[in-house]
C-alpha cells in the first residue's frame, strides 16, 4: 500500500517524457531510476542520443552496464560520439566483445554518413537456399539478433550483396522454390560515405523501409533504416530553419543548448549581417544632402527597405527549400528568372498601389507632405515596383549562386540578401526622388 | 535491335523523376508512356499524389485502369482528393468493388487527419491462436493482400484491438505459444480523427513502425505506417519555413505551382507586412524636426532597425521551431524570458562594440562625423543595445504569446515581429539621440 502511493506520487514515463528537457540532472536521475523496468526501457531508448549520453553520465555506474547493453549497436555508438573522452572509455568496456566491434567500427564513420547511420545487424540469406529453408534460417536469425525485418538480403559467400527480397514476398513465395528467383537482382544500394540527406532523398523516393550499404567492392556493411532517416529529415529540416533565422545551426534542443555555446551560434552571424548592413550607412551618407533638403525622403526609408528585405526573404525561402527537396536544380535559373520576375513585378505593382493610396489618404487627412505630395507619392510607388522587383529577383538567384560556387544556399544567402536588397533599395529609392523631385524639392 | 535503340534514346525511369517537374504535360506522358513496364510502375508509385493525379489526367483513358489498380488504398485515396471531380468519378469507376469500398472510407477522413493517412491493409491474428497457426494464417494474408507486415494485430471477434506483437517477436516465438502470451497488452493507438503532426510526434517518440488506428470503441481501422510519416514530417517543414519566409504555405511544389496561386500566397503577407511597417513611416515623421537638425541621424536608421530584425528573427525562428518539435512549451515561457534577456543584452552589446568601432573608424580615416562624432558613437552603441535586447525579447515571446491566443506562431509571427520591432527601434534610437545629444546636436 506504501508503495503504490509512493510510485504513484513519482511521474509515469510519458509525464517524465514530456518534461524532460525542462528537468535538472538529479530530478531526471531521480525519475528514471524509480520507474518501472520495462517503462524505463521505453523511455531509455526514445532519448535522443545526447540525452542518453548524459543520462549514463548521471546514473550510479554500477547501473550503466545494463542499459549500455539495451543498445543497437548503432544507437551505442550515437551515444558514444556525444560524451566526453573519459566516460566513452568506461562505457565502451561495458559492452561484450563481439558488439563493441560492431560498435567501434561503426564509430569509425562520420556521424552523418550512411555509415553513420547504418545498423550492421540485416537478415541475410543465401541465394541457393529453397524459400522454406531461408524462411528458417530468418527465423534463427531473428531469435539471435535481429531488430526487426523488413528485407532479406541475398550474399554471397565473399558477403557481396546480390539481390534483396521483401520479407512479405519472401513468405508469400511457395516454399521450394529458390531464394534467388524470388530475389530482385541490381538492389539500389548506398555507398558507406554517401551523406545521410542524399540517403533520405533516395530512401523517400523509392519508397523503401531500408537500403542496404556497401563498401566499393560491393561487401554489405548494414542497413539504414527509415526510422532513422525520419530523425535525418527532421534535423536537417531544423538546420536549415536556423540557418534561414540568420544564425548557425544549434547542435543540441534550445533547452540544453548552454548559454555560451548559444551566444556563440547567434553572435557570429549577427555580427557578419550588420557589418553588411553598415553599407547601408555608407549609402545614405551619399544622400545626406538630399535629405537635408527634403527631410520627408528619410521618413519613408525603413518602409521601402523592410518592403525589399520581406520580398526577398519570401523568394529566397522559397527557393532554398525547393532545392532541398529536389524541386528545383541550378539548370532551372532561367525558368525561375521569368517566373520571379513577372512575380516582383506583380508584387511592386501591388505594394505600391498600397503606399501611394497611404500617402494621398494621410494627405488628405492629415496634410501630412504639403503641396508636393503628388511627387512624394510617386516616389514612393515607383521605388517600391523597382525594390520589390530587385528584391525578389536578388532573393531567388542568390541560393542559385551560392550553391553553383559551393557555398550552402541555406546559411548564406541570409545576409547577403539582406544586405544587397537594402542597399540597392536606398539607391533605387533616393534615384527615383531625383529623377521625379529633380528642380522642386530636390 | 532497332527497338532497343529507340530505348536508348528514351530517357530511364530515373532520368524521368529527376526532370519531372521540368517537364510539360505531354513530354511526361511521352517518357512514362515508353518505359518498360516495371521501370513504369517504380516511377509511377513513387511521384507524389498530386503527380500521380495529373498523370493519370493525361493518359490514354483505355490506360487508366491498370495504373489505379496499381495504388494501395490509402495511396488511390490520396491520389482521387487531388484531382478534377469529373475525373474522379471516372477514376472511381475503375476499381474493384472491395478497392471501391475500401477507397471511399478512406476518402471521408479529413487529408490531415490519422484517418486520412492510414491503411486498411494491416495483419490480423486472434489472442487464441498457437503461433505456428498465427503465422500460416499471417502467410496467406500476405499472399493476399498485405503490404507489408510490420505488426501483427490482434483482434476480438468484434475486431476490438486486444494487443500487438511485431513479426519478429512472433517470428522468433516456440510455435505452440499462445499469441496472446506473446503480444503485448495496451497498444499503444492513435484514434482516427488525430491530426498528422500529433501522429508524427507520437510514432516517432515510441520509435514504432507503425501505429494502429482505432475509433471511439477501440475498434481497429488501420495502421499508420512511418513512410507516411516521412512525408508529413516534410510537408510540416516546408509549410513551417514557407510561412516563416513571410508567406502562406503552398499546396504544391514550386515549378507546379501556377503563377496566379503563387501571387496570392505572396502578396498577402506582403502587404500585411507593408501595412505593418508604415506605422515605422508614422514614427519617422514624429522625428523629422530632429532629422532636420541633425540630418546625421538619418543615416544610421537603416543600420539600427535592420540590427533590431535580425536578432528578433532569430529569437522568433529558434522559439518556433523549439515548439513544433516541442522542444518548449507555453509554460516554460518564463525561463525563455530569462535566457533570450540575457542574450538579448549580451548580442546587444557585441554589435554596440562593432558599432561603434565603425563610427569611430570613419571618423578617424574620414572626419565623416565632424566634432561631434563622440556623441554619435555613444547614440549608434547606446540604441543597438536597446534594439537588440527589444528585438530578441520580442521575436522570443510573440510565438508564445500567438500559440497561448490560439494562433499560429509560424505565420504570424514574422510581420508582428517585424512591425513591433522596427517601430520600437526607431522610438529607441531617437530617445537616445535626444537623451545624448540634447543641447548639443538636437
Amino acid at each position: 500500500m506504501e508503495e503504490r502511493k509512493d510510485q504513484h506520487e513519482q511521474l509515469s514515463a510519458d509525464e517524465l517524457r514530456e518534461v524532460w528537457a525542462a528537468l535538472s540532472e538529479d530530478e531526471r536521475v531521480e525519475g528514471f531510476l524509480v520507474l518501472p523496468r520495462e517503462d524505463a526501457e521505453d523511455l531509455f531508448t526514445s532519448l535522443a542520443p545526447l540525452a542518453q549520453g548524459q543520462l549514463l553520465g548521471a546514473i550510479p555506474p554500477g547501473q550503466r552496464r545494463i542499459w549500455m547493453r539495451l543498445l543497437a549497436p548503432d544507437d551505442a555508438a550515437d551515444v558514444l560520439q556525444e560524451v566526453e573522452p573519459e566516460l566513452k572509455d568506461e562505457l565502451m568496456k561495458l559492452l561484450d566483445e563481439p558488439n563493441r566491434r560492431e560498435v567501434r567500427a561503426l564509430m569509425a564513420y562520420a556521424e552523418d554518413d550512411a555509415g553513420g547511420l547504418m545498423s550492421p545487424r540485416f537478415a541475410r540469406v543465401r541465394p541457393d537456399m529453397q524459400v522454406d529453408e531461408a524462411i528458417r534460417y530468418l527465423q534463427k536469425q531473428a531469435r539471435d539478433r535481429l531488430e526487426a525485418i523488413y528485407y532479406a538480403y541475398v550474399l554471397d559467400s565473399d558477403q557481396r550483396l546480390l539481390g534483396v527480397c521483401s520479407f512479405r514476398e519472401l513468405f508469400a513465395a511457395t516454399g521450394d522454390k529458390l531464394v534467388r528467383d524470388v530475389m530482385h537482382d541490381e538492389p539500389v544500394t548506398v555507398r558507406e560515405e554517401m551523406d545521410q540527406e542524399a540517403v533520405a532523398l533516395l530512401i523517400k523516393r523509392h519508397g523503401f523501409l531500408a537500403l542496404p550499404v556497401v563498401d566499393a567492392h560491393g561487401h554489405m556493411k548494414g542497413i539504414v533504416t527509415l526510422d532513422d532517416i525520419v530523425d535525418v529529415v527532421e534535423e536537417e529540416a531544423t538546420e536549415d530553419v536556423q540557418k534561414f533565422g540568420g544564425m548557425e545551426a544549434l547542435e543540441a534542443p534550445y533547452m540544453q543548448t548552454s548559454f555560451g555555446a548559444m551566444i556563440q551560434k547567434r553572435a557570429g552571424w549577427l555580427a557578419i549581417l550588420f557589418v553588411g548592413e553598415m553599407f547601408t550607412a555608407t549609402a545614405m551618407a551619399q544622400y545626406e544632402h538630399d535629405i537635408a533638403k527634403a527631410v520627408v525622403l528619410a521618413v519613408f526609408v525603413p518602409l521601402i527597405i523592410s518592403s525589399g528585405g520581406n520580398s526577398g526573404s519570401q523568394a529566397s525561402t522559397l527557393i532554398i527549400r525547393a532545392m532541398a527537396l529536389g524541386e528545383v536544380r541550378l539548370r532551372d535559373w532561367w525558368r525561375i528568372v521569368q517566373r520571379e520576375l513577372a512575380a516582383g513585378l506583380t508584387l511592386g505593382v501591388v505594394l505600391a498601389v498600397v503606399g501611394a493610396v497611404r500617402v494621398l489618404g494621410w494627405q488628405f487627412a492629415f496634410h501630412s507632405y504639403g503641396p508636393h505630395y503628388p511627387l512624394i507619392a510617386s516616389t514612393v510607388a515607383l521605388s517600391l515596383v523597382g525594390v520589390v522587383t530587385v528584391g525578389t529577383l536578388c532573393g531567388s538567384m542568390l541560393p542559385l549562386l551560392l550553391k553553383r560556387v559551393g557555398l550552402d544556399p541555406a546559411s548564406a544567402s541570409a545576409p547577403f540578401v539582406a544586405t544587397l536588397v537594402d542597399v540597392s533599395g536606398l539607391l533605387i529609392y533616393f534615384s527615383a526622388a531625383k529623377l521625379i523631385m529633380g528642380g522642386t524639392l530636390l
